[in-house]
This record gives C-alpha cells, sequence and structure tokens, in this order.
C-alpha cells in the first residue's frame, strides 16, 4: 500500500512554518504499514493544487492532503479535490451547526465565507472536527483513497487520530499486515564505519528491513518487518538485533530510541553511583546533557566550568605549577585533564568525575592547535584514564564531539564498572 | 523566477526527522525574490528520485538538492541527477583530500565507500563542505539549474550561504534588482505581542517588506527591500528599523542576525567586565550559551552546576539554613537566587554574577510547580535583582526559557550600566 502527503499553504513555501504535520502523518502511516513514496507541499493555487492531486492519483493508493480548510478565498483543498473528481459540495449540517453554535457562543455574527468550513465533497464520508471548526473528509475515487484533513497540528493529530485512521483501518487496510519496529543506538562509530560492518546484512535484507541515520554523533539503526503479532515480530527482530550487535557490542548502547546520557543516568540511578564535571571548553555541555534527562537530580551532584586557569585553581585546585609556567603542561593536556577529573571527584565527594580541557577555536590557545581535547574520567579507587582528541569542525562541532565522546567512554566504563 | 525544492531521505518519509532544509531554503529564496512552487520529499531511492527531477526539471528554473550525499549506499542524490542527465561523475580532489585528511587526523583508516562523499557531477561546479565532508555541486542543464547540498543542516546552512547563494547570485539571478535585508533580533517580548505592536506597519507593508519568525526565546524582525545599489536599500531599510525600534527599544537587541548572548560578550569585552554563573535547575546551559560565542573566554570566567543542596553549601556556601528546615525558604526560593549570584561573583571574582534555581520538572520539587524559578543577577557596588517567572511546557521549554529570561535581564543590566 503506497501512500503519498500533500500539504497546501503558501505559507510552507514561504518557509514561514516548517511541514510537522508531514512528519507527523508519515511516521503514523509507517506505524500502520504504510509505505510513504512522496510528500509534496503546494501553495493555495487551484491549477497546481489539481497538478498535485493528478500527479498523486497515479502513483499512490492512498493520498492523505493537509490545509486549506479555512474560511477564506485562499482555501481551495475540498473545491480542488471537488473539480478534479467532477463532484459537487455541499453544506454537511453537524459541522454547520459546530460553525455557528461557535459564534453564537461568542455572541459575534458569522461572516458568510465561514460557511465554507462546513463543506464536505458529494459522496464522501465527513470527518468531525473536536478542536476547530473546518470538516474533514474520506473520499475513494478510481482506485485512490483521499483524506482531507485541516492544517492546524492542534485540528490535524486528533481529527487523524480519532477519524480518519479508522475509516482507512476499516475501508481500505482490510487484510493488511501492521509494521513493528525497533531502533538500535550506537555511540563511538561513524555513521559509514557501522555502515561497513553491517554491509552484508544491509545488502541481503529483505524482511526484516535495515536503515541507518546519523545524528549529532550517534547512529541509529532502525529495524522494521510486518507481522500478524507483535510476538512474531519480536522473534525476528530480536534475532536481527543480536547479528547486529555481535558486529559491534562495544558500541551500541541501547536497543531503543533514546540519548546515550539517559542510558548513563538510568545505569548510574539502579547502582546510586554519583557524578560530577569540570568543563573547560564545553563550557556546560556535558552537565547541559546529563541534566536535560529527567531523575539526574540523583546521580549528577554538580558541575564546575573552569573557563580561565585561575577558576582552575581556586575551585578545582589544579597547581599552578601544571598550568603557567616554561616547562608547565598548561591546561590543554594530559596532565590538567586528569586532574580535572580526579579533583571535581574528590570536591563532590562523587563516585566519577569527568573533565574535558581544549581548544574549541577559532584561534589557537597556548600555541596548542584547534580541535585538540583532552577528556578525563575518574572514578573512586580505579586508575584515571585521559584520551586525546583530535576533532575536526568549528567550535561549536568540536564542543559537541568532544562532550559525545566523554559520554561515550563514560558509558563503557559503567557497562565494565557493572560487570565487575 | 520559479524554484522549486527537492528533499531526498527515506527518514522524512518515515517521519523520523522534520524537514527544516525546506523550510530553511524556502525563506532564503523568498528572501532573494526567488517563488517555491513545490517543496517535495523523495526516498533513497533511484527510480523516483530520477522521476522527482524529471517532473520539477518541466516546472522550475531553480532545483534545490537536500540530503543523500553520504558515504552508504543508500546515498543516491549525486547518482542520481548524473545519470538523469546522462553524465558521469568524477573525484573532486579538494573534496577528497578533505575526506582523507579527516580521517589522517583521527588516526583512523578511511573506509573505501568515503570516496563517494568527495563526487562531483562533470561539468558542475564542486560546492565546498566547510562544516563536513560530503561536497556539493552546482550544474545547469537544459535551462534548470540545479544545487545539490547535504541533509544535516549544520552542513547544508553553511553551504547554502557561502557557496549556492552567491553562485545563484552570479550564474542565475544576474539582471535581477538584488535583495537587502536587515534583521532586527528582539528578546524578552513574545512573537504575538510584538506582532501587535507592528500591526499598523505589518497590514501597510509594501517596500520594505516586514517578516516575524519567532525561535527559542527570540523573535526575529526581518526588513527586506530590492534596490539599486545598497545605499539606496540602506536609506529605507534604516528608516523602517527606526520606525520598528520606536515600539519596543526596550526589547530590541540588535540589528543583525545575531544572539542576544553574542551581544552580551561584545558589551562586556567592550568595558573588560566579568561574568560568572551559579546554576541549578539549568544544568548549564546559562554557560553553555555563552561560552558557545567565540571571544567569550575574555569575559566568562566560570560557573558552578550546584544541583544538590550539598555542593550549594559546598561550592557556592550558601548558609545550610537558607535551604533545609521547616522554616528555610529551600532551594527554590528568591533568597538562595539572590545568594547564588551575590556568592558565585564573589567566589569567582567577577563583576557580575547571574543564578538560576527553580523546578524544571517533570514533578515538583520541595512542594513548589513545575515552571516556579528564580533568576538572580548581582552586580559589583549595585543592589542585587532577583525575577520570579512562572514559566509553562516541559521540561526543555523551562530550562531554555529560564536562560533566556536571565540573558535578557543581563543585557538590559549592562546597557544600564554601560549609560550610567
Amino acid at each position: 500500500m503506497k501512500a503519498e502527503i500533500i500539504a497546501v499553504g503558501t505559507e510552507l513555501l514561504l518557509g514561514q512554518i516548517v511541514n510537522t504535520n508531514a512528519q507527523y502523518l508519515s511516521r503514523e502511516l509507517a506505524s500502520m504499514g504504510i509505505d510513504v513514496y512522496y510528500q509534496t507541499v503546494v501553495g493555495d493555487n487551484m491549477e497546481r493544487l489539481k497538478e498535485a492531486l493528478r500527479l498523486s492519483s497515479g502513483r499512490a493508493d492512498i493520498v492523505l492532503l493537509s490545509g486549506g480548510l479555512g474560511p477564506t478565498q485562499d482555501d481551495l483543498t475540498k473545491d480542488a479535490l471537488a473539480s478534479y473528481m467532477n463532484r459537487s459540495l455541499h453544506i454537511d449540517r453537524m459541522a454547520m451547526d459546530r460553525v455557528e453554535r461557535f459564534f453564537h457562543d461568542r455572541g459575534s455574527v458569522m461572516t458568510e465565507n465561514n460557511r465554507r468550513q462546513a463543506l464536505a465533497i458529494e459522496g464522501g464520508t465527513p470527518l468531525p472536527n473536536e478542536t476547530g471548526l473546518a470538516v474533514g473528509n474520506a473520499i475513494s475515487f478510481e482506485g485512490t483513497h483521499y483524506i482531507v484533513l485541516p492544517g492546524p497540528p492542534k485540528e490535524l493529530i486528533p481529527m487523524f487520530e480519532q477519524e480518519a485512521k479508522p475509516w482507512l483501518l476499516q475501508h481500505v487496510l482490510t487484510g493488511e499486515l501492521p509494521i513493528y519496529s525497533k531502533m538500535l543506538k550506537f555511540a563511538g562509530i561513524g555513521e559509514s564505519a557501522l555502515d561497513q560492518r553491517l554491509e552484508d546484512l544491509i545488502t541481503a535484507q529483505t524482511d526484516p528491513t535495515i536503515a541507518l541515520y546519523a545524528k549529532e554523533g550517534e547512529v541509529t539503526v532502525r529495524i522494521s518487518t510486518k507481522a500478524a503479532s507483535e510476538s512474531e515480530a519480536m522473534v525476528r527482530l530480536n534475532e536481527l538485533e543480536t547479528r547486529i550487535q555481535e558486529r559491534g557490542p562495544e558500541f551500541m548502547y541501547a536497543n531503543e530510541d533514546v540519548p546515550i546520557e539517559k542510558v548513563i543516568v538510568d545505569l548510574m540511578a539502579d547502582r546510586s553511583w554519583t557524578l560530577s564535571a569540570a568543563e573547560s571548553c564545553t563550557g556546560g555541555l556535558v552537565a547541559e546533557a546529563l541534566t536535560s534527562i529527567p531523575g539526574s537530580a540523583s546521580m549528577f551532584l554538580g558541575g564546575i566550568i573552569c573557563y580561565t586557569n585561575q577558576i582552575k585553581e581556586k575551585l578545582v585546585h589544579i597547581p599552578h605549577a601544571l598550568l603557567e609556567g616554561d616547562d608547565a603542561p598548561g591546561a590543554v593536556s594530559a596532565e590538567v585533564a586528569e586532574a580535572l577529573a580526579d579533583h571535581v571527584r574528590m570536591v563532590t565527594d562523587s563516585d566519577f568525575g569527568l573533565s574535558v580541557t581544549g581548544v574549541a577555536g577559532p584561534g589557537y590557545a597556548e600555541r596548542k592547535p584547534v580541535g585538540l581535547v583532552y577528556i578525563g574520567l575518574s572514578e573512586r579507587g580505579k586508575e584515571t584514564e585521559v584520551h586525546e582528541l583530535h576533532l575536526q569542525g568549528n567550535r561549536e562541532t568540536i564542543r559537541l564531539r568532544a562532550t559525545k565522546a566523554l559520554l561515550y567512554r563514560l558509558w563503557q566504563r559503567l557497562v565494565a564498572s557493572k560487570q565487575a
């Protein structure tokens, strides 16, 4: 079953709003096992709208239209669809009652153009709008099924959920198998390196299917299958998950769609472990990532952003001799990363201490190159580990990559310590 | 001049990501006076991608493609375009050097598939990628101009701005009057409130045009005009800027597209003022925003993320009696916000001290409601100001809004102190 989404609205083509409806509808259709082949955005223009309908009818079984149901002359979606099908429009009595009641309740006069919001296409099923005034429509024509939805997400989402989805399940999807997915999350490995490790599995994929996506230092592998029941799907998905995990067990940190900091917070809360961080070049990014997770208050005690040498000395007790002087390694060094991680752990009396110090740029510091970063990880009673990173990118990218690298090392350490 | 935007990626059709690139590119094209008639999304599929190219070529003068330039077998955009034009692909030497250097600098082995990221189409202009590895392309064929851009916004935006836009201006838009814009930036006021203050100007707009965009606690007002010369444009834009600024001088912090933290860093550097921050519920967001600005090292001395009461006592010297006990105001209180701002300023010996303490949720703390936040601002030799905020939204939104509110107050204070 192939579907296409057509969003109608010049405000989308001007870039005034982002097309979140297409994302919502795509995700919903995917979860129903319907493949979306195209998303299209077209303006409030009768000819181009009818052209988009003509095209979509030739290539899709289901066409979802969003937007263009309002009261103004610009709102053309139902007119265009009716004209395309050579059908007439009529006032839907229930929808009209709702429009009239709305104006009556507010004590205001309904202008004539508001009647347009109650228009329905001859032979179709009106879809009531619980959160707005414009009625939706569901209608089949020449083998293609059309669903007409309002543009505002707070109207579109409830109408899809309560009206359009049940209509599709009852009239169109009888007998189709639902689709089930699992998201496998990787860190510490790039998209292309993971792609190569999985190359034979990806090439041979039929069912389940495998897809890779990279985002901000994490790679997501989505595996999907159509099945009659969840348990049947899970047998296939779990079997493939195991084969994928074997290709890089040291990189796969979750089998659900969560960031690595969520896994870290859960692992630490589970053991009542506590954490602190001393950050120089990341300026709070590490703390911010961890504290973005609800429940982090139980494990993240606090952090020190020691941007200057004075603060490194005063708040994290880094010896002056390490920071300044001809023979000093300097603030951007393995020695200072180690001391920062150890000292922030001791100052806050936490089980684990993290540190980052480096040159985020633009411009070098201490005659050290942009992208040189040291990360430290201290654990009570264990040896402190320090890693030297050479990162590419601009200031923002270097700070983000340093943060992700540190969180990845922490996750690895927590897994090892948990097993110990 | 008609344009069409084609975003390539199955992750868009599955609804895993929202198509923000289409919004960005539509807005940029509109600002250049180019009409976007269609946005299309198509999956990583050779046949459908070529079909989308065939369609767009028939109806657009300019086609912008985004996504599908990565190293994996799914990344087909350049292959499809080259095949559509019957042209070959070759390795762009500069792009290949960049890919090789990337792996060399990391001390890792480049896998063979990464060569794909350096592919360019015969006869086209390679567009360098300053923030990533995949090279872009600009190429004209049978009267249509194609621009190929990478999918990640942090690569697409700089490449459009620095490479594609100049190419379009030079090769395609010759003879058109150039468009000049100014961005007026507002903080501390919502989009709809600002919209109302500017209502008569917006209604009467012909030339220059006025457009409002809201994003993360800031509102941008973009004013644009077409003119034969920059000086002619600036006369019109500056006149309108003055009229707009008069509607809310206490909210307009810049007349160029910069975040408020950039204005803060510049103002402080100019006076050699220094700053520190003690953050509880924002967990590093304030420090992160400030340190994201190059040059912030000269004014931001450091920060303390005091997530627990123990850390508030130990590192910021908040009296135990303020934090705990039956009569204590508690960590989320005006008293603690004031003490945090004062003490972090004294501990770090900075001119200004900032503080945030509140309930970001989910779930209340100290029997105080989610969204209750206190922000403090301490200045050497002046009275400390504290504001009580009642913020709406989820954890992420509350943290972000608290950060923006504090930065807005700091900017106001700096402007006042500068004039004093």
